[in-house]
């Protein structure tokens, strides 16, 4: 069975199993309840660390090597040094072993800098751990029925984050708090999710997902680059294979009110797979069930 | 003794202590190596939490008082379930109670958002502990010697936060990645510091402390409110106490190449205290080591 392809005994299973799997590096899987962090661990006092989320399908991670590549990046562009990729792919196996192949699963890797040292010691060790938790029914049911979002500011002009390393543009880093209020700030609004505009008017990403759209025969999604926004793994994949739909590729900037034009707009990202973007700030976005459908068997999620 | 001169023991002392105390709300003082955190707590995986960081004086805490308001309002802001005042308040008496009465110390109060709840389920309790550490010879020497600082975007306009609650201004969240990052890329040009400059060219503050100056006998810091800084508590209290220095407070915009032309320029924080700023992007502000002096003995923070 070919990785892309989702599991077909999945859907007949009664859903979910009812516990995470976490496992941690030089330790093996621990009962999820397990406390691994100490309390000054600096990716929880400080958020400092990085980390990637992946869908788990057949009892494999999908698109591992992107997702290392990316882990790589981040620690590279944080200082962090990340245990050596075949040791966190391991860590990844280790885990999906423990996990029932019949389920998706949404498999997090996690590298914090570790225990804050005393005044004048040299930082210690790495923490490293893999949680795997269930994609529940929500999930589902939002790749069948679409999201709603309103636009929201990131306050940041889109250039101004490659011009400064220090606001880690394209890093996938623990601190997520302005993450989180986002989505719960959208959920105040009634909606299921927030585009991130920047203060020039660019539409960005979303909180967790990459804003991808199809105009005229080209499927687009935002340049990581030149705004600092995170690279999505799944936004890639599906543009790298654009051309088994029939479609181009391209990267391009785009301001909100230009996705009205478009033939259909999605939001890409590793557990949700690919969502319909069907309403924005109130007004319905145009929509293409046929071709949402023809990605996500493409992509492989279950829906 | 009064909360607010130091123990005139401290200094006769051999150094901090060589281990830090941690104290879980539920369980007390712990040895600081236990684990405490599930490996999906939201204050490891998301940041998501919020935490206040207290000088410990005379085996006090200082400005306890203050620094719960702004614990709460952070909270608060971020729709966290934070425990009673009370309870905080007891966990902070816990810690301090096993640390040595000579030294001085930084107590750290954090409440995290729990464990990741399984899809459709309701959030589990926060997560809320205290940690102590030793206040290193470093932090002496730059009370005494100063701090040098380059200017650094941070890629918001002065209006922007306060117009985008779902960007946490104001807020002391654990996602201090940036934060962090901040104060190694200050490293690497040679320097202590970052003074971070609104993208409509104000200062604001510094990654983990507030800028305040000396102006024709009035002292100045940034106004929180308009700007989503963090409200520094340490600044706050000096600014209340200005008329004891025979000062003047009060609060302004300014943009960093207007503070050549201060008295003395300095960065306050709960742990340092009051740091002169010495030199900002390779060039020497003024100094006023009697006025640092002063206001150090109102404040309490050993030299």
């Amino acid at each position: 069975m070919s990785g892309v392809t989702p599991d077909p005994t999945a859907e007949a299973l009664p859903g979910p199993p009812g516990e995470k799997v976490v496992a941690m590096l030089g330790r093996g899987v621990v009962p999820p309840d397990t406390p691994l962090l100490r309390a000054d661990d600096l990716g929880v006092v400080r958020g400092d660390g990085v980390f990637e989320t992946l869908h788990v399908r057949d009892g494999q991670p999908w698109l591992l090597d992107a997702h290392l590549d990316r882990m790589a990046r981040s620690a590279a562009l944080m200082d962090l040094d990340l245990p050596p990729r075949e040791t966190l792919a391991e860590l990844a196996a280790t885990a999906c072993a423990a996990w029932p192949r019949a389920h998706e699963g949404a498999l997090r890797l996690v590298c914090t800098r570790g225990a804050e040292p005393l005044p004048g010691a040299a930082y210690g060790p790495v923490t490293v751990f893999a949680t795997l938790s269930p994609v529940g029914p929500a999930v589902r049911a939002i790749r069948r029925e679409g999201a709603a979002a309103v636009t929201a500011t990131l306050g940041l002009a889109a250039a101004t984050r490659p011009a400064a390393p220090w606001l880690l543009g394209g890093v996938k880093s623990l601190s997520y708090a302005v993450n989180m209020a986002s989505q719960r700030w959208a959920a105040r609004q009634g909606v299921d999710d927030v585009l991130w505009v920047s203060a020039d008017g660019y539409a960005l990403e979303a909180p967790t997902s990459s804003l991808v759209w199809l105009l005229g025969g080209t499927l687009y999604t935002v340049p990581a680059e030149p705004t600092g926004i995170l690279p999505g793994t799944t936004a890639r994949w599906l543009l790298d294979h654009a051309p088994a739909l029939g479609w181009r590729a391209e990267e391009r900037l785009i301001r909100p009110a230009e996705l009205f034009d478009a033939d259909a707009v999605w939001l890409t990202s590793s557990v949700r797979g690919l969502v319909p973007l069907r309403a924005l700030d109130g007004k319905e976005l145009p929509r293409s069930p046929e071709h949402t459908l023809a990605a996500q068997e493409l992509l492989g999620f279950p829906v």
